[in-house]
């Protein structure tokens, strides 16, 4: 393998050998080749694309480029889930626990990150005593014993995706489908569930616009994971608008419960069962209708919660806080947000939401950044909702008073109110 | 301009605008745009393209981000010529002293470089005394007085070129015509001449290999320099074949002079007036009839040889060896190549007869290599020619009596002997 061929070979179209591609991948880790060829090639890439074979190869490669989870002990019961991200997305605090009532193994490593909110670690650690931090032992151990184990990552887990995601930050080749599958997929075969079911999110508040690509994206993600021996299913959803009604950390973490309560918002509870239902189904090997039945039981049986309050105490957190979601802290500053016009929300630029949330205090935009695990929104209208000039849009919450000023200029701005009525999108749009 | 979004812009077909392409050179040079970022650019290049306007816009920048030659005190009848390369083109050591018969300057600054012979610089130390290091007075005044000045390289020309070739380089990105172009033009505008005359060079010798691709890159170039305030014209030749039947450094320039005699071959000679005729067109302004009259009779009536002779001496080189070419050293060994089947030379693999030069010591591999300056080739049979068994093919000249083992298998295997009469090619195919 010499990269210069590489380079060449991809620019013109030309497929990889499986032996180049790990190579070229090993080389790279190692700091064997510069960051000026491999720019080269990520940007050829971008042109030319990988056909699934070339595309398995490299996730593989990337998977197994430093530390992997050995789920091993569960069978082909390990089952993990993962979104593509959006504004609202609390379903892994009800999935979790959910299919793990199942009879499911769910063992997540999950990162923190930057976002319009923290990630499901900084929202655990809503929970008083929660831990984000257990040795191997204990992780597995509370996973065998609860069925659901989510910490933090630690480890030197797929640093060739880390190293390339980097390179691809600063020259412009993040938004291209097969280098996205790679790099989602190259952590989840690192992660070690046997079985994955993919949410790959589509619209305003996502970073795809269009259903076709999302299609591309989840059909690419379903083929890696199939060809590296993993069940795959992906779900393409709908990120035009934020699911459920709550964003921020402790806010979602409400929302969530409120769902396993049977209480929770229709959106929410149904994006819920269809990712369980997919889930349950690959990883007992039974139908998807069964699977439904399973999913949508447990969860109106209460098994669920029940669940999720064994997995915080698991981990060390305060479980009286899911029956009484009262004792959580609440935001110090609230702004209500009226109406100032009539008619129909048609429109929502759910980007400029999550960055509202952000500017509150929700989210991270440098990884030194403290998160106000209170601050968020709390929406009353949604796209399709018509309002009355004076209605309550949306509330505001922070512990930083000054940001309310900015936060709500941009989520004023983020919606759209015209006479007509718009046209009701579908949640889910298809199963790949 | 930030860089990223010059190479998202240029991926997604955008136009940059000219602020954008000065500044981004301009930081290149600079040091401050890291190569990771520009090799990622330059290959979205390759996908995407340059328009005119941008691409005589990069050009001029690269041209302007080191010294430039001011030619202005000839007006508008400086010249200049290049050729994009192939294997017995000595076309410059008949063209400049051509048209400095005919009223025009020459002057220009030649490279080493790397190749299957040495460059027009080196072949010119075959003559005593020639002097290839004047300073920028002297050789300013050579070619005021003469009307030729040949010298090497010196200062600190279009330092991007250089940057950005080598970068090219190891990143698989050489073979991209606006690049090419650009590379290629940026050091024709710091060299100063007003009217320019590129040789396209197309076929087994040359790096292009369809006619379709050298009209592209010929019309490229000419854009630019016209759009430069250059005047153009790019002649599309023939490279399939070497040309005339001398290769090497003392070789070609007894083949030279013997054109400037009236006694070269025929495809040199109609080349050396092609080019020619174009150049005195552009530089007096006068009709390519009158121009190619001009110079036919200039080189006819032996003014030309005369202007060849005025112009070594005033390097300082020895002009009795032009009317004495046997006065040059020769090589110390050589075999005779004959023919071991009969047929037709249908075919040549020019860059392998060039390779087998190169061998012989008559080109460097390596920058620091010495070339060898009476090794080379005669050719006794060309594209076309029947042979029998037994006739001579070529003779093989080296003062390295090793290399010509390799040498030889190199050049046999060059040729395709054949039953059937190949087609003749015309040897200039179009004038841009």
């Amino acid at each position: 393998m010499r990269m210069y061929d590489m380079i060449y070979a991809k620019r013109h179209g030309e497929a990889h050998s499986d032996e180049d591609i790990r190579e070229m991948i090993a080389q790279y880790v190692a700091g064997e080749i510069p960051d000026y060829q491999m720019s080269a090639w990520l940007m050829a890439v971008c042109f030319r694309g990988m056909d699934d074979r070339e595309l398995s190869t490299l996730t593989d490669a990337m998977a197994h480029s430093g530390d992997t989870v050995d789920l091993s002990l569960f069978g082909d019961h390990s089952v993990d889930k993962h979104s593509t991200g959006g504004v609202g997305d609390k379903t892994s605090m009800v999935v979790a626990p959910l299919v793990a009532a199942c009879g499911l193994y769910v063992a997540k490593m999950s990162g923190r990150g930057l976002g319009h909110t923290g990630g499901t670690v900084d929202k655990l650690t809503s929970f008083p005593g929660y831990s984000v931090t257990l040795s191997a032992e204990d992780f597995l151990c509370q996973a065998q014993n609860v069925g659901v184990a989510v910490i933090g990552q630690s480890g030197n887990l797929t640093p060739a995706d880390k190293m390339l995601y980097a390179l691809r930050d600063v020259t412009a080749t993040v938004d291209c489908i097969p280098l996205i599958a790679s790099s989602i997929m190259s952590k989840k075969l690192a992660a070690g569930a046997k079985s994955i079911v993919l949410d790959v999110k589509v619209g305003s508040g996502a970073f795809l616009q269009s259903i076709e690509e999302a299609t591309e994206l989840a059909q690419k993600m379903t083929a890696i994971g199939r060809r590296c021996g993993r069940q795959m299913a992906a779900v393409i959803s709908d990120m035009d608008v934020p699911l459920g009604y709550y964003i921020g950390n402790i806010l979602e973490v409400k929302e969530a419960i409120m769902t396993l309560k049977g209480e929770g918002p229709d959106d929410l509870r149904e994006l819920c069962l269809t990712l369980a239902s997919q889930m349950v189904s690959l990883g007992h090997g039974i139908s998807l209708e069964e699977a439904q039945k399973l999913t949508k039981e447990t969860l109106d049986s209460g098994k669920a919660l029940e669940k999720c309050c064994e997995w915080i105490a698991g981990q060390g957190g305060d479980a009286s806080f899911i029956l009484h979601p009262e004792k959580f802290p609440e935001a110090t500053c609230r702004l209500e947000l009226c109406a100032e016009e009539e008619g129909y929300i048609s429109q929502i630029d759910t980007t400029a939401i999550g960055r509202c949330a952000q500017i509150l205090g929700a989210g991270r935009v440098k990884k030194e950044d403290e998160i106000d695990l209170t601050a968020g929104i709390r929406m009353a209208k949604k796209t399709g909702d018509y309002v009355q000039k004076g209605d309550l849009l949306a509330i505001l919450e922070t512990s930083r008073g000054e940001t309310l000023k900015e936060a709500e200029r941009c989520y004023r701005e983020a919606l759209t109110i015209s006479a007509e009525k718009p046209e009701k999108r579908p949640l889910v749009f298809a199963v790949v």
